[in-house]
């Protein structure tokens, strides 16, 4: 976001957190950045100790923190930040105040103790794809998405923006978990079970509505990029399919789940099975029952056949 | 779907026409369906000239003439069709008296000058997979819905029901053409494009939404499994995926059309674009920059770069 701001002629400062030095290292000398392997020239670079110089002046924030970080990060800058809408690309739900799984954009307000103009970025966009120009399809949502947009979108990224917050954040933190529950229904029904593969598809879409629709979210917000769309890359291809895919085909999840570990190659998806479990059943959104069953594979060692072979949709 | 009828238990007369002895004269001999490669024990078979017999007694008809045949084929039927639901797999559009694209239904029922209790069967089904077994999840349309899915429904066959067949039937006439349509996006942008592929997935959902909407249907049957799911199984492999491609990939159409149609394989998308572009331009639908980019590459001989590059969604 940082290289598409630069090409729309902003003054872009890129600031990285106390983790990040290994990225920013390279891109000081000239070099590629070692993850999106691009030369990022024309960015002004700011270190974990610079925050607040770095958001001076800003007329507008992007944060991609991810969201074990987000809190904590945003909670440092506060005295710094200024009243400026802050796009955010964060993914997840949070434990809020009220000790139950959470939207963002929320557990930040609560943090900051005021409304943090966020606009959540949402829809089907790797990172290194943006950076390098291919065309991408956002759903920017929140009370500042225009300006957002106006800033950001335009060329290869195009921008739809929405009021619906709610609804984007959602879909944003539930494609992760349903990709995986994908990876795993396909990986147990097999490549020659096209019906069963796409009938599981429109299953996920139907639990990602119903969860929205709970968290006071629009259905139209699930049917546009922010959900069809990110769910559809993020099932094809990647890491969170292949973790599910493995478990589909009969490796029990805990010894998956540590081999990625282990590599360092374990999913967002993991943990956001967890936490869209969580928020279904706080929010008492039942039937659910592909959720439900990823659920069981996943974090309650039930057996994958036993338990897909009765899975019914509808 | 003869075989789902023979497993729930239902005697069942398996009907050709005049084109499927070639199908049905290996079964007679107890051998292999040659498409299906699958025994069809139980099942009394009748040939073309048997329609009447087949016909008598009937409480139920399951069409699966393809759409180019179903009015004749009914047509012919017509003086010995009981008053029962026709279950139709059949899929397109076809011109009606008013000299326009027009739903199946409305005109078979032109054709035998009485409603013909039709039953759209939508949804993603490959023949060869409800007859093998593989879990299914199809959508019923119209006002004997429910009735087909107690004869039909159940097993490995889940059905869904709605009274909205005007929805299901252009969900399965424009999914053959935008899922042509995604194999040459794909085609053109290359595998290492995911957030493109899954924009175009999103604006296929909203294209076909806007013309379901103009058909007197409703965006809920898009958003289930005649929409979402059937686009997703026919868009991810597949004849029409292939033809799609290579357009993409910069082959002419015509000349792929040509290569395919003598093996052929050429597919339902090709004539489905031409009826959908048709339909959409008959209903004054606007706004529909994918199916008309297209069908200026398909049947009007634009550039495919050229025509692509340009194409913006939302």
């Amino acid at each position: 976001m940082a290289k598409v701001a630069h090409d729309r002629g902003h003054d872009v400062v890129l600031w990285g957190t106390w983790l990040d030095d290994p990225m920013l290292d390279p891109v000081e000398r000239g070099e590629e950045h070692p993850r999106l392997r691009l030369r990022l020239p024309g960015l002004r670079l700011a270190r974990a100790g610079d925050l607040a110089r770095a958001l001076e002046g800003a007329e507008l924030v992007v944060c991609g923190v991810n969201s074990d970080g987000i809190v904590e990060v945003l909670r440092r800058a506060a005295p710094s930040l200024p009243d400026v809408p802050i796009v955010s690309v964060t993914k997840g739900l949070l434990e809020g105040s009220a000790k139950r799984a959470e939207r963002i954009d929320l557990v930040v307000g609560e943090t900051l103790g005021r409304d943090p103009r966020f606009v959540h970025a949402a829809g089907p966009a790797k990172a290194m794809e943006v950076a390098r120009g291919v065309l991408t399809w956002m759903c920017f949502a929140g009370r500042d998405a225009e300006s957002a947009k106006a800033a950001l979108g335009g060329g290869h990224l195009l921008v739809s923006t929405t009021d619906d917050i709610a609804g984007a954040e959602l879909c944003s933190a539930l494609k992760n978990a349903y990709a995986t529950g994908l990876g795993m229904w396909d990986g147990f029904v097999g490549a020659e079970a096209h019906n069963a593969r796409a009938a599981c598809f429109a299953q996920a879409i139907a639990e990602m509505r119903a969860l929205v629709v709970a968290a006071g979210g629009r259905a139209d917000t699930v049917h546009g990029p922010a959900g069809v769309g990110d769910l559809h890359v993020t099932a094809a291809a990647g890491r969170n399919r292949a973790f599910g895919e493995r478990i589909g085909r009969g490796e029990p999840a805990v010894e998956v789940a540590r081999d990625m570990g282990a590599k360092g190659q374990l999913t967002e998806g993991y943990a956001a099975i967890a936490s869209a479990h969580r928020f279904a059943r706080e929010r008492g959104v039942a039937d659910l029952p592909l959720l439900g069953a990823i659920h069981a594979v996943v974090w309650a060692g039930a057996d994958v056949g036993a338990t897909l072979r009765d899975l019914r949709f509808g």
